[in-house]
């Protein structure tokens, strides 16, 4: 059983999603623990109500190694063999990204290379792009930039807000991350250069 | 009825698709001239062949702004009242873009902004993308980067070639090309910043 560990820092509905799977026994998986860097994230309580480990450990006024350090001896005291970022705000060191390499995915609300960063469901209406997405992949030293796992493109629509947009994106986010950790937990599959071989 | 120009430097597939819905009638325009930068361009020869003004301009060893000025004065001649660029493998001046404001667009083979530029299926496959497109866009003096009228996505296979996937993005781009020209001609639509609404 692949142990994982997700980083979040709100509400964290993709960890969610993903508890769900595991629930439901269509990912091969069981939840180690649930980190956040901030301890009034919801995505916390409801791991707690879930009966999930939930540890908060405040990244406030820590410099990025020593947190990073302390997230990865909590992720290692679990025995978690993979990473799962779930809205968490903050960029890795090399340090984190070395302790666990190619076993940390992100999700990202746009289809990456587009709109890589803060806000980018605000980014693409701005951009008045017709087609948007969200791009599940594993997590380097660079934002937004790793190895693409998963994808799926949403329409964006004349009438949309952040917010509408941000909702239709999200139902796809819930879908194809569990799809991502499935392809990585199956262990079918190679990287070469930038891009995910499956079979 | 809207007089198009058509400006190509290869085969010009897009040109192609574009005059079969001309000739299908679900097109409310008329082609009134198709110019090529390269006297060889096999899409002048399907345009003779089709009954419709073709006509070479060759840009080889001209001037950016002197070409522009010939082309310019072509498409004035002929009466085009909106430009199409299919696969025309030139930048146009800020004197071409201005001679014909927001009545010039372009079809490019990626979901931009991913992928500007030239071998866009190419930079595609090697960024490991699963999602890519095509886009519609109104030209401005920049590089695959006015509003976007139209875009449509397209899987990117792991058994992808550049050809495989090229031809998969091409079935596309003939279809939005003449949605978006449908779009324009029927004039209900406008530009806010760089949002194209509808309706």
């Amino acid at each position: 059983m692949t142990r994982l560990g997700i980083l979040l820092s709100g509400r964290g509905s993709n960890f969610e999603a993903i508890a769900d799977h595991v629930a439901a026994g269509d990912l091969e998986a069981e939840i180690a623990v649930v980190i956040s860097n901030r301890s009034e994230a919801p995505g916390l309580e409801a791991a707690r109500r879930r009966g999930l480990p939930a540890v908060a450990i405040p990244s406030k006024g820590l410099d990025r190694e020593v947190y990073d350090r302390m997230a990865i001896e909590e992720l290692r005291r679990c025995g978690v063999g993979l990473v799962c970022l779930a809205g968490f705000m903050r960029l890795l060191s090399a340090t984190f990204v070395r302790a666990f390499p190619n076993r940390i995915l992100n999700i990202h609300p746009s289809l990456l290379p587009s709109f890589p960063g803060l806000d980018a469901q605000h980014q693409a209406l701005e951009h008045g792009v017709r087609v948007s997405g969200c791009t599940v992949h594993f997590v380097d030293e660079y934002l937004d930039a790793g190895p693409i796992l998963a994808q799926a493109p949403v329409p964006v629509l004349d009438t949309d807000t952040v917010e509408t947009l941000a909702a239709r994106i999200l139902k796809e986010e819930h879908r194809i991350y569990s799809e991502a950790l499935r392809i990585v937990i199956g262990g079918n599959y190679r990287i070469e250069g930038r891009r995910v071989i499956l079979g």
